[in-house]
């Protein structure tokens, strides 16, 4: 079917070429229009402005929003909103505030837009893997897309089946997903980047310990000097943590078993913050899930106000003063 | 190979049916004759005593402990040890204490005999894909064993091979490895059980909250009623958090979504306790690996003196009084 | 000064005896008049209705609410500035949001009303010990009320002066603090009130370990039977811990050391959850503060589904069936 | 009574002086002659050699020992036991693992020494508010002690009575208790310094908070710049939260407001450790102590292994790559 592409970064290129793949029509539009001109040397149809982005698609249109979350895909939509005509469908393909899509429909509904809120997760590999979406929104709107995210998501593959999955007659085993109403795609997105969070700072943990089992006090008598990408490259087989995570981390320790290519300076996204928050709303213990994120406030400081606060009253109370030293790397 | 194996619970019978399947010789012995029948009947030699045991393996005799942790492994080694001589190898399968390994090898190589520590990891499913294994030891001893290795271990199988590892002439690719010198094995074996306590807790909250998002707080406009189950399908294919575990966390949910078949009270074993050890000994945060390891010590109290502490407290300062209440299932 | 007071609980109640005490004229009105007649034998004037309330105040008028946060406060304060005049004042001496505080102070600045917030600390006791009052608003109206806090604080007292505060000038030796602009008296509350869940948390934990101190595994050779409140009481004296907390939880331990009065459910209030938002908004790591508000979310429940979620993963890949156990008490 | 002294660090030294101003006979003794050079001049008994150390004292011998814990105490306790007689007392009021104290009563008890240990807390502040004193061992021997105890300990003085504690005729009013048999002194100091540690980080964490709020995403309308000295200060009357520590920290922040002084490196001793280690050997969830033990780790490095394999992994799936940033100090 067609469908219009608006944000051509990273993962919105690769969905263009997974859709045209599958025999879609792209229209595609970027801000910037380098973008757009490699994607039509692919197949895609080029718009040059949001005007001519809108008119080449036929009504009622289908437009895939693909744009950084927050103020960005807020100005968008309500440009894109302003050319659209009832009945026409806004998917916001992003990693919006599941919040945000509860009043962004709600707004859109009173103009008869529709409006679907994607999670999409699958990373640079998605394009040949296919990506798992987690769709919220009417039901209607949600089936008529079925195309679409049929072609985006990787299908039953290679993957054994989940005995008692096949009676259930859902997508789910084919990697796509109605989750619910407005908001409830990316509701489940949140959830699942705040698992994912906690998911790698499990296998970080663990590969610390390893990599510091040289500390003599571990053991008096022995010290170990693992090779940790042979673990990493072990545990994929057999064992009870293998996971797709895992595969990455024995990519990366491959690679390079000290990991000195990276600082260990880690980014948060907003995904990983909604999720304690929404824990908290329902008051769910998310002990785990909170610690993995605070592992990445903290990595992105040399030392916070709150270890200057143990200084302080040390020295206050034991006189203790503190070694002036080299932090290791 | 000729081996015996020693304690034929549910991974040690599985273990003697995996290496008969392999064309190794079994003798096998237990406390509870019963299960050395069964697996009589399975192509395995009968041992009726210790005595017999020892005197069915040819010299230098190779034994596999698949027994109990701590005081009965202990024991049963000293029992079989006194009934050995030089060159014979002991080998522990089950989940030692890496300190104690390290203590047992040197006793034992006081009266010439080897010993090796094997983490092995695969539970239930071990017959049919296999064990990881995680090993301990002495190297030419190891790679004396290697056909025993190489039986239990899954082998490459069809899991896609991480770029470089071919290079490195490693076992790991096929789901065994030595690890280091004594007591390695289970010191990577220990990290992996924390590393799975932790992994299982990330899925285990991030589900709660899921189930949990139908509370009307999460958003004033909506709720959702998620089904668990479906979600835990769609993540099986193509996201970031695909894993053995998630197939096994919707194995589970689809069975039974409201997981009412289970009340929530979770053992926890050595290694979780360990890792935890292990981490403070080298002054590693492993914050994700302890809370996932209190949430199990939490799951078998009906409430701690510590929440106790905290309602006496609120009493005093603030005159709170406890509501009573039935606790929600 | 004239001050009327709305809302008559325990925290209400004694900052309306208090304030008589230090002469001030209190008109005081509930929606339970019961608790009125009491404060008007002990000196305060009686409003039977909301409108007698404010009539009985002479403008500009002075008006603390001490009620419920929430939609109590917003309503009541809603239903008490429709019958103000300009340059009248509102204070909210409960524990609102200080988002709400912005938002409220905004609206009523368009009506020429001023608003104060105002986080109160001391609870039962603050009758006798005067309040620790945090206070948000504008600097001038703030003054205007001195005479209020002032009466309302503990003032200096016995309390060793902290050597270079006298200097500062600063009203902060004497009990209340004017912490910034509109909010920052409830931001302040908030964030004490997150400390305050930590440092219960803190002691909590530490009297659980010394009460499971008799444990065999603890010490091989020794168990301890450690009688809790001598060992809070010693600590009351010269230690690094001592506390006011600390002197309250040596009372709760003497009265009954197995605390068997409490059951240990233990409420949480917005104020700690609204810390970690504010924490998380700010990327503040807050690892302490979020596992004490976790703990309380925990003791409300049997059982969390996370729980579930770990059993029922054990079982697929070990096949370990749950005990049946009765919880410990 | 006459009581040797080895060990003239900050605290021993000043141990020494308090119990020579309340009449206490002090020899004294230090591996560097200096410190004994200058406490001889206040009054106590100069010991050249470990030799004359316990010539000086009459038998039976009371020896204190304030070495470093570890190997220090260990070998100087051998020293000094080799010189003793039957019915001698050796008491260790340094910082040692209470495994330690057990193994050593019972080496010490087969050569008819007594063996006492004692944990001590106040810090610098110990000489004029007295010292905490946490004591173990045989009791006929600790009532024997009495009058070094009450000496040291800071007494009843100005702080309001618990109810009740009368009545229980202990000590531990006065600041000083027998709290068990061999060990139980030092595990009940453990305990005691987790606490503090998780004491300490709920002020830290709480007042980064405060430090970071003026962040615009805090609030969209309102930033706060708090002014944490005053802030300490007014939490430090009539609030919940107030301590001790809270007065340290007040004068620190009084100081300097930023903590510029402070660079936040945070060591941490053996105490923390261990009260983690006990609460895993008895199942007691310790989250929040965990987490304040963790954070002092974490203090002490650049980046963590952990945190570059987390980067590793975003790479891996994402193609995140790391900014090139300076940390924020």
């Amino acid at each position: 079917m067609q469908i219009g592409v608006f944000g051509l970064g990273r993962m919105g290129a690769n969905i263009v070429r997974r859709l045209l793949k599958h025999g879609h029509e792209c229209v595609v539009f970027n801000r910037s229009l380098d973008k757009v001109k490699q994607l039509v040397t692919e197949g895609a149809k080029r718009a040059n402005t949001l005007d001519e982005f809108v008119e080449q698609l036929a009504a009622p249109r289908v437009i895939w929003l693909m744009l950084p979350s927050g103020i960005v895909t807020e100005e968008s939509l309500l440009e894109v909103a302003a050319r659209l005509s009832p009945g026409d469908i806004i998917i916001d393909g992003g990693n919006s505030y599941y919040k945000d899509d509860v009043r962004r429909a709600k707004w859109l509904h009173d103009r008869s837009i529709h409006y679907i809120d994607v999670g999409t997760s699958g990373g640079i590999w998605g394009l040949e893997r296919g990506y798992c979406l987690m769709i919220g929104g009417e039901t209607s709107i949600v089936q008529k897309l079925d195309p679409i995210f049929a072609s985006l998501a990787p299908g039953i593959g290679s993957i054994p089946r989940t005995p008692g999955q096949a009676q259930l007659n859902s997508t789910a085993e084919l990697g796509y997903l109605h989750c619910g109403s407005h908001g409830a795609g990316h509701f489940v997105k949140m959830v699942h980047n705040g698992i994912e969070y906690a998911l790698m700072q499990s296998y970080a943990e663990g590969f610390d310990i390893l990599r510091n089992a040289n500390s003599p006090e571990i053991s008096e008598s022995h010290s170990y000097d693992f090779n940790v990408s042979e673990i990493a490259e072990v545990w994929r087989r057999g064992s009870v943590v293998g996971s797709w995570l895992l595969d990455l981390a024995a990519i990366a320790l491959t690679e390079n078993p000290s990991l000195s290519n990276y600082t260990g300076y880690v980014q948060d996204s907003g995904e990983g913050r909604w999720t304690i928050m929404a824990a908290i709303e329902s008051a769910v213990p998310a002990e785990v899930l909170s610690a993995a994120l605070y592992a990445r406030f903290r990595s992105r400081q040399d030392h916070t106000f709150a270890e200057k606060m143990l200084s302080a009253m040390r020295q206050q109370f034991g006189g203790h003063v503190e070694p002036v030293v080299e932090l290791s790397p």
